[in-house]
């Protein structure tokens, strides 16, 4: 049996024929302008979905999985609020419905890299894990033996608002000091700036004549041995560090995996996080959790969410 | 059917013969001395409850649940730390047994206290809970989709040993900027010695000439309008809304339940910790979620305990 993933970015959508057993058959990108009405987004995304079910020779459509950026009521098949899209209080489930014939589970994009997570990588020794995704924002997933934990309204695992220094920084949330804003690309990308502004950064001042700023340059920059380059990461660590131990401490899981583009700095932000995590969290829970940076963090999303219809 | 409930403190034991609906037939206080070798304080617990089981004229000693503070393996009996006790590592469960002809089910005091709210309280309406026992220390338990959730090796649910100011004060586990560092007994009372030692709280002062130095008599003085004792609650509050709203962004409970000593101090607590709760989380899990002060708090733990042992 295989089900379609669908993972919606900002600015594409992902689709994947998924077996059961979480291997890709087939995958497609497809472009889809979200900044209209969203009507007019779902009637696209339809359109994407057939047009990827023609060129697979499909005789109709499998189940669909569809992960989205934001708040989702699942159950009642709604996109309640995603930033991202610009989207609030969207029937996506009934608005997609209208157009395909086929059953349709959405769910928060995060909630889906947690559920894939598991299911690619920890299934057989795992029965609680928390998964990062650190991008431009921090998303989060959690798994309690071996379910997907979404709380009692469904908007449980915003561990990227997760409070860590109570007078820190300003969020895109309205909070200060939520991890998102110490360690999301944004909030990478906001030190940086103002390091650029006071002149500290003059190895990164110069990469940005051919390349736009961005989580990867600022770890060019401190793989340079730029001071402030390298602080920004070792800080960046230091943050996801407390959070780490915050979940230990809270949720003393099996495994926490982190995904998204900045886990890609390795050990430039894992070195000083783990160490963090010594330090700050209990014994017991620390040695009990593993914690990984996945290696299918490309299809975590599409695979999560076609796994999650089969719950 | 009854079961005995006991909850260790720190110099005494209370135990409760407690109903399956909650209710408590008869209960006793009796001091125990922890500060000698554990063998012996365990010896000396199952002389109290031998005894309390004469007392209530009972043909032989019913089911038993105990509270501990500290680390608990449920599984193994075993008291792996607690600091408050000087114990480590402690076959607790087995050493009672030897002394006590029945069955016995031992479990962090924070996770009984929660298990003595979700029961009292808020079974019928209530999936998510989670119990913050603000007392010296501040502690946690989480019940999920109606059951104790406590990790994958039993440690789960250290709330009060979340990081929320990451650079901010030394925490007893070593930690920095622990809630229970800016939010327990302990914490209070280091901020209010700061104070008198800069001369900013001649009221709290004049108190401490017949009262030793509180929460509850930093609750006086603020009730008094020392703007520097106001204060006190007014950050500790700010931190506590911190705490919630974390806890509403990653579990999106339908309650949190705030009990203990340091509880008491009710609006001066609660007034800036609700709206630091709404400025801080997201909307939804807010609505979501109800934060009560416990009606029960005195017996919470000794009903939690021992209806733990009935699931």
């Amino acid at each position: 049996m295989t089900v379609l993933g669908v993972d919606c970015g900002g600015t594409n959508i992902k689709m994947a024929l998924v077996k059961n057993n979480g291997d890709i058959a087939e995958r497609a990108l497809e472009p889809v302008n979200f900044r209209r009405p969203a009507a007019r987004a779902i009637a696209d995304i339809a359109g994407r979905i057939l047009k990827f079910k023609s060129r697979m020779g499909l005789s109709r459509i499998p189940k669909i999985g569809m992960g989205i950026a934001g708040e989702v009521d699942s159950a009642r098949g709604l996109v309640r609020f995603s930033p991202n899209l610009g989207w609030k209080n969207v029937p996506l489930k009934a608005l997609l419905a209208k157009k395909l014939k086929s059953s349709i589970h959405i769910e928060n994009d995060a909630n889906c890299a947690a559920w894939g997570a598991f299911c690619l990588d920890s299934k057989r020794d795992c029965n609680n894990l928390i998964c990062l995704t650190l991008g431009t924002g921090v998303g989060g997933g959690i798994i309690l033996n071996k379910k997907l934990y979404t709380g009692s309204t469904g908007s449980a695992g915003e561990i990227g608002h997760m409070t860590i220094q109570h007078d820190g920084r300003r969020c895109g949330c309205g909070n200060r000091g939520c991890l998102e804003s110490l360690v999301g690309a944004w909030g990478l990308i906001q030190t940086a700036k103002e390091g650029l502004r006071r002149g500290r950064a003059p190895i990164l001042k110069k990469m940005l004549k051919e390349e736009k700023l961005s989580p990867k340059l600022i770890e060019a920059a401190a793989r340079k041995n730029e001071p402030f380059s390298k602080k920004i990461w070792a800080d960046a660590g230091e943050c996801l560090g407390a959070a780490l131990s915050n979940l230990a401490n809270i949720f003393n899981p099996d495994r926490v995996v982190l995904c998204g583009g900045v886990s890609k700095a390795g050990s430039l932000l894992l070195k000083p996080a783990l160490q963090a995590l010594q330090m700050r969290a209990f014994e017991t829970p620390v040695k009990a959790m593993k914690v990984t940076v996945s290696k299918y963090d490309e299809k975590l999303g599409v695979v999560g969410a076609a796994l999650l219809t089969l719950e």
